[in-house]
């Protein structure tokens, strides 16, 4: 048995050999991280009632395991500051070539970084049941090259229903382009403009450099829009740009929404001047509030691309987005995707379809809601009058707001808590015309359960 | 019950509803299939026998929905010439719109295409069952962005192991890049190659369009190989070109095996010049009568990418392949590829490494294998004597020389027939140095079992 302890964001894996006893196995798992250095000196360690939920195993063989580390060293156990790692078990060079298992983030032990869900909320049964049905149904040619570069039309039906009813969205199934998460989907617009001969996309003052880059390498340019409370400043938007970024619902990662002006005035833009907007609706699933924020795409369905993915309602992993794409520009975005659907398995698509289709999407969605707003709840009263916080009427991030001079120094004490959580600075663009403000973007989302209380204590430990 | 029924070549889907009684069920989809034209006239059903056996039903509810048809008169049944679609069922225009599933080839009945394997043989219940323990085992960051561009080390880990064991490739799970299948990687090649400010390529006198397009749209011109009885012919490869394209072990389409001497020429050019050589080893697991052919890699894996696929293997539907990359070239191969795994599902990713580690992979190629040599030997049988057969050691298609000046009547012939066949001079380069040659290539492997015999009938009819 092999289980992924994402607890210490840094990929560790507790091998658990079956026949050693679960007691005697964890404590060597622990003790072989500890002595590799793959836990650090320091980390604290979930309390064992968690980890034994985590891993599905009694709380009296995770405290066993605990005590008999504790007196061999390895650990050290104080009232009040839990367990943790030892200063004495210092990493030892190992001398064996370097692992393949590589952390993502060596060094740190706990994550606020946004952008991903928390993946121990993966709905492994359900998948597999909808992946039961989905082979035992598929007909045969499912498993050909497929001969349609939109992909499988079973799909894009059942996207079709769940976008118009959850989202708003004018959706056809003739129009729905499945592609390999949402950067995939950029990148295909992103050559179908420069094959108009785009050479400016206006994209938010603060966003996602990994989007940036990928316009950028493209040959395209990118102009910053202002980002207040409102969302982006859509008015005043130039001819030259061909196309405008937006995450409408939920501004990524301010968290404002866009107001109705401002939506009006992008679609009259896209009308004027023929530019096309493209909707990231990264996380529309998670609002909590207020009422649902439809799809801006609803305003103009045939000057808006609307692009959603799974990666935030479902995992990353699956490598899994659609795209929504204006009658106008279907035959630009096909040719360019090319004559078969290169990118995605058959199977995982069938796979989606099916969970749809049964409902165990919206299940999911439902239930992962619940738990974000718990988190979200708990964070706000955590912090609740040392910062302020924005941005939390949906998603799985927010921005807490520090006192002016303050942002350095609650990002040194973060890393020496073993946090890692980012800087809004760090995505702003850089030609931005926006005021410097001291925030943090806080990825609540991320973090296991098993995980979330501590982070949120290093986080509040961080703060001014 | 949704069944296809891939005989047909024309993605025919039965919706057999399951509380109507099958026979009934069955009835109504062929009539429907009959008067919407998804099956055209003249088409020939495939025998009860082979039906039910697809099905899973009893032969005697074919055969009684058979007989009703026939009474109706969408069917006709005549001694010698099988269960047809009447020539009075004639297609009737629809008022709805276009359909979704548009067949890939309409008014072709059966496939002798090369390049897909036979798609009913893939193996659900296996699959599954690897997927169900994949999951169960997968650590929850596999449910995450990814942190190697790689892909997963777990399906890195076992091919490194079956390519040493299965193809004598020197492959170290370091240099593994998973890719979504053979398209996927060569894409990433030709970016690499062009960043190196290469212009130019060899491939292969006889090869895909595909390829050839794919390098021509990546900056990269190709340089046509001759090609005859010994495979390529990889003597004086000029300096100018900056790669090579090859399929060493079963030369597509024409099947011969690159002899030594040729295997050792290409080697030595680029150690020469510095140029890399592409393996394209699409079928190296189907070979039948000699030892098998290791891959050319194992002579010099710094000047050799291997390329392989699952696609022949298992199913195109997957979109998984794997290259194994010179170190020298990795880092560029890894850059192009990005910073994540954006590409391939994860969970395919380890419910394939779960696969081969299981031995399922080994069991399932053989038992493919056995299926294919079978149909060689039948084809082989049913041609002998009137026209030439080559390729056949190796492969899910052969090449059948024609006498001269026969080819154009025998594909007017197959038309006629409702077979899709493709002719040799299709593969051509259009520059290639070769002598014209009057043959067909038959993908022998293409057909579903139950459309085997009558797919092969097609084919003798079509002959001079």
């Amino acid at each position: 048995m092999t289980e992924s302890w994402a607890t210490f964001g840094a990929d560790l894996h507790l091998e658990l050999t079956a026949g050693r006893g679960l007691r005697a196995g964890l404590a060597e798992a622990l003790r072989e991280a500890a002595r590799s250095g793959r836990l650090a000196p320091g980390t604290r360690l979930p309390s064992s009632r968690s980890l034994a939920a985590d891993l599905g195993i009694a709380r009296n063989t995770v405290a066993e395991a605990y005590a008999e580390l504790v007196a061999e060293g390895w650990l050290t156990a104080r009232q009040g500051s839990g367990t943790r790692v030892a200063q004495r078990a210092r990493p030892r060079r190992a001398a064996q070539p370097a692992p393949l298992r590589r952390p993502a983030r060596p060094g740190y032990a706990y994550s606020l970084l946004p952008g991903t869900p928390d993946l121990g909320g993966f709905p492994r049964a359900a998948w597999l049941s909808a992946a039961r049905r989905a082979l035992a149904a598929a007909p045969n040619e499912a498993f050909g090259y497929g001969s349609d570069p939109r992909g499988r039309v079973e799909l894009r039906e059942a996207l079709a229903g769940y976008l118009a009813r959850a989202r708003g969205v004018y959706a056809d199934p003739e129009r729905i382009v499945l592609c390999a998460g949402f950067v995939h989907g950029l990148m295909l617009l992103a050559r179908v403009l420069r094959a108009r001969r785009v050479r400016e996309v206006a994209v938010e003052g603060y966003g996602l450099d990994v989007h940036r880059d990928l316009l950028a390498g493209a040959g395209l340019r990118t102009r910053a829009m202002g980002v207040d409370g409102a969302g982006a400043v859509t008015t005043g938007l130039p001819a030259e740009a061909g196309a405008v970024l937006l995450t409408p619902a939920h501004q990524f990662p301010t968290g404002a929404a866009l107001t109705p002006a401002r939506r009006t005035a992008v679609v009259d833009w896209a009308r004027t001047t023929g530019g096309l907007v493209l909707e990231d609706d990264y996380d529309g699933e998670f609002r909590y509030d207020r009422q649902q924020i439809g799809a801006l795409q609803g305003l103009d369905p045939d000057r808006v691309v609307y692009l959603g993915t799974a990666s935030k309602s479902l995992a990353p992993g699956l490598r899994m987005g659609w795209m929504v794409v204006p009658a106008p520009a279907l035959d630009e975005v096909l040719a360019m995707k090319g004559r078969v659907d290169w990118t995605s398995s058959a199977l995982d698509q069938l796979t989606l379809a099916e969970f749809i289709r049964s409902g165990a999407y919206d299940r999911h969605v439902r239930s992962m809601r619940m738990r974000y707003r718990r988190r979200r709840d708990e964070l706000v009263a955590a912090v609740s009058g040392r910062v302020g916080v924005s941005g939390i009427a949906a998603g799985l991030h927010a921005v807490l707001d520090l006192p002016p001079g303050t942002e350095r120094e609650a990002l040194r004490s973060a890393a020496w808590q073993g946090l890692a959580v980012q800087p809004l600075s760090f995505f702003r663009h850089p030609d931005a015309a926006v005021a410097a403000r001291d925030a943090l973007v806080v990825g609540y989302g991320t973090p296991p359960n098993s995980a979330w209380s501590a982070t949120l204590a290093a986080l509040v430990a961080s703060l001014p």
